[in-house]
């Protein structure tokens, strides 16, 4: 089985990532790339370390250069989704990277994103409750946001055991916001310095956690969300906690939720999660302890936010709802040091 | 005047940063400079920033060594201060930046520490309701943990208006974990990656940010504290939550609280706080927002861990103590980018 | 003494840079501080390490904004100054933190950057010959380029004992790229990785190198310089090499060079410069060593882009230029680690 | 075919990579994993990212562990290879990526290394004119260092083209330096600083690179190497220059050198090499220019240290010794940002 592949958005971080994948995909062929302003250029102009994909060039993004693939990746900012997906027929698979088809609320889209809300899909997260049996034979599918994907599976195996709040603070690297040149991103800013932005509700993640916690949890979860930009490209590292209402021996309940998902990973006692150790990789990994002075639960989860946090994630959907083997050309090993 | 110091430990990071600042110092004259295992060698070779000591070299650290001082900055390993303070006539100031004279408590100290219990000292964070009149003329003083000083600055205004558990999540630069080598210090080790470490209340700084709080709130405060290690040198930024009780503006709060200090900055409207626009510097930089969603006030501070955090306010005592304007040698500019 | 100071482009790294060190300057008071597209926003939010200068809004830049200072600083793009310094009048001092008024040489003026040749001013380089007596009362200064500040510190003593081919290959911080966001010098591009730019002669700082060599030589001396981007902020440390052709002591020459200068210093034998040594200094750290097998000297000096490579010469012209002493409000003491 | 392989020295970076790399090849299965100290631990304790190995426990390097493999790959201190090697049979293949078999010369042994001189293994570098023959069914193989893997596939090509001498400064990563805990090395040192060691011809990696050029050549290359050490944990940058002989174009000479390897790339033109884009991968990126004023060749070349620069050319050295595909379980495609 060869699997014709497009993706649209591949100048930037998630279309290079899903490209850095999808060439080590044994049943993937790399069809058309696409971009924006970048159309017309060399691939190997943005993404220099793409060798084999040397000989391409951006074309424009457009229906008619993402037709008559398998499955076509869309890579684009938010509200350019709906529009293209639209018009590609059913038999082609499209895996959303974007927000657009996230959020099953159209409140929380209004509040959070604005304009046309375009209604969700089934969401690309399979180690939540009940998710993975939706992706299977999926023909349209939403890639989770980075932040989520983390928190989500850092908490969802305690929802039974916690009060209905939950405090988050990740520790990103900037590629998560994007190629786009902005002066505060530039690495004069970031590097030696770490900043919180987004404070107090203001991410526009917070509504996709509260979903996806809520809707595991059978009832509203509140969630407190911080993300802090740190000096690194990649990797998120999520400190995630809540208070107790159980005495239950929750690392157990943790063990036994992951026990058979190839990519989460609960780490011996005595390990704690560093984000290096899943870089470039699909694997979360997670630690668990029990603030006993304050019957306070606290989860830290590391994931690699273009890996696990976006591409890896689409590549695993993609899978899923081909039929293929959930793992091809995905794996949990991490580059470091 | 001419304040003549000591610093013993000067080969450490802590020890470099004291002299930095006090090379600016208009008042002080730089005595003896002692070490352990680095007795004997070139200060340049530890600390090959500090050009106008290039002809120094470090002696032993012995009470013989320290005596005859105006004022000595113990910057030692915990464990070492009280018997070699003890030795040192109280005609000396005795500044110690360890942990060693920091907690009330003897079953805390025994907790987190272990070994005999020395008693506390005058706190040597004079931003705290109470403290500065401490500070003035005391002859011993405890200079305070990094975490601690942010943490307790960032929500000491509030505790009128939270509830009784706070949860800190800070992001430091590494070199708070000192300069003994380490393997999961190195820098092949930390660059490109975050980890989180002494989680669920394990972190020594715990019970330190606790008394803090709970001194000054006049109640018992739970702290639930997880310190996350970023690819920086210097810095902390610590996140800071918990539950509002009342619906008092707390923004104003904190501009009334810290309106004053000459080191503290509650930051105008829409900036937000970030670690290398306070490295190097004397200033504390926070801002503060309120999570309607969940009725939770979010405060973000930064902090340069080895200055304000450590060495700055050291030399910010030995101001308050030797009746010297608490700013003179220190600065709240940064050196940025 | 006060002296009345405007900046002009005070919203960048070398205004930002400039405005730290005449803080800290006792005979400075800061006027205007002038931005183009910036005007009108606070200083604060491009200058947050800035904060006593947290009430300062920008103002446009004009003539009429920069009159009636007793210096003006141009920290403006290339091509910018001439315009401007024509029309403030022979009594103030204008420093000229750009490149318009630092070649001699028209033919390489044109060659290199285009457009009007603007003339050279006075060459704000104290420590190569003959120059440091006509910066005194200048009142027109050219500040050299980042590179060519180490590079000819590095070389000029031993020019006489050297072929006329020096290589010159420098690992740069990525503030000296400047503030203008552009894509590859995003973080996330920066980080974990180092690359060569203007290779084979194509930088700009070229001809400045060779035309310092040169005039301290009293030959032509051909310069090989290749800059390389490191993932740091600041810094720069430059690797200079040559064929000896005589058999001198060459390390003594560089002792006696620079024996009596305040921010050049030859380290003790056995100690190699590092960029974090002299971090937000005024410092050149450098060692000397003959490879003896190939006869070829090998200089290695380190010095902050910012600070000695380019706000801190400013300050220092300044100095010299209003008999003020040179070292005024300069420190060789970096911030490290 | 299943080729058992043991890792001698699995603890450490170059151990750790050569997994990250084994666990990836289709035709390997990984048995024995030995240290020294750490014998007795974990794997995952000192490879974290390495998840699939998680079961796994560090045995104590002895013949008897190594034995009964296929292929040992050696990643020891230097001077400890060579017993070793001598104890296991003429069927299994040896591949040490340590420096005991690499130089021809005793004189240059005992010159840089000292100790006790083991003689010298085919040399694992297959680019370098007449290599890769002597690979083929080899059973002990030295792997190339890894400056001198760059620095000679930058100038093998030119030496017909250029003069006797040659000047290298390869900006490196802190990975190459080892896992050993040392001062310099810790992240709060590194970061945010470049430093220069083993200046003037005082790295060990200097004799290998001149032999190297001297045999492709078949005249003596005289090199003056300067290593710098930068924030970053992977990666060498490389700047090789030297005077050019003819005025042949090189470029063109390049890419016919370079045309049929599958892992050295000439970019094309107006690209520049980044260590990020090479990062994990077994590829060398480089490229070629004349700086006409002083008619200097300058190559610009990056690779992965802990790859190509080590476990990866031991990878693609057993493929050749036990007549695999060349490539197999190897990538180009780094992974950025």
């Amino acid at each position: 089985m060869t699997v014709r592949i497009a993706v649209a958005g591949a100048s930037g971080y998630a279309g290079g990532e899903l490209l850095r994948l999808l060439l080590a995909h044994p049943d993937v062929e790399i069809g058309a790339l696409t971009a924006g302003g970048n159309a017309g250029s060399p691939l190997l102009a943005h993404q220099p370390h793409l060798l084999p994909l040397a000989d391409r060039v951006l074309t424009e993004t457009t229906v008619e250069e993402l037709k008559g693939h398998d499955v076509v990746f869309l890579a684009l900012p938010h509200g350019h989704s709906a529009e293209l997906a639209a018009q590609l027929g059913d038999d082609i698979v499209v895996i959303d990277c974007g927000a657009d088809h996230r959020l099953t609320s159209e409140d929380a889209w209004n509040r959070w994103y604005g304009g046309t809300y375009a209604g969700s899909w089934p969401y690309g997260l399979p180690e939540l409750p009940g998710q993975r049996e939706k992706l299977r034979d999926a023909r349209r599918i939403a890639v989770p946001g980075c932040y989520p994907t983390v928190s989500s599976l850092a908490l969802a195996p305690a929802l039974d055991h916690i009060e209905d709040e939950v405090v988050v603070v990740a520790v990103s690297g900037t590629s998560g916001a994007g190629k786009a040149p902005k002066a505060h991103l530039l690495g004069s800013e970031v590097m030696g310095s770490a900043s919180a932005y987004g404070v107090g509700g203001a991410h526009r993640h917070t509504p996709e956690i509260a979903q996806n916690l809520s809707a595991a949890a059978g009832r509203k979860i509140d969630v407190s969300f911080t993300p802090v930009l740190a000096p690194m490209s990649r990797g998120i590292l999520a400190t995630c906690s809540a208070t107790l209402k159980t005495t239950d021996d929750v690392e157990s309940v943790y063990k036994k939720a992951y026990a058979d998902e190839p990519f989460v990973h609960v780490l011996p006692e005595g390990l704690w999660p560093t984000t290096n150790a899943v870089l470039g990789s699909n694997a979360v990994q997670l630690q668990v302890t029990v603030d006993t002075d304050l019957n306070r639960l606290v989860v830290v989860a590391a994931v690699d936010n273009l890996t696990k946090g976006t591409a890896g994630a689409a590549v695993q959907c993609m899978n899923l709802a081909l039929g293929l083997p959930e793992t091809t050309g995905l794996s949990t090993v991490g580059v470091a040091p």
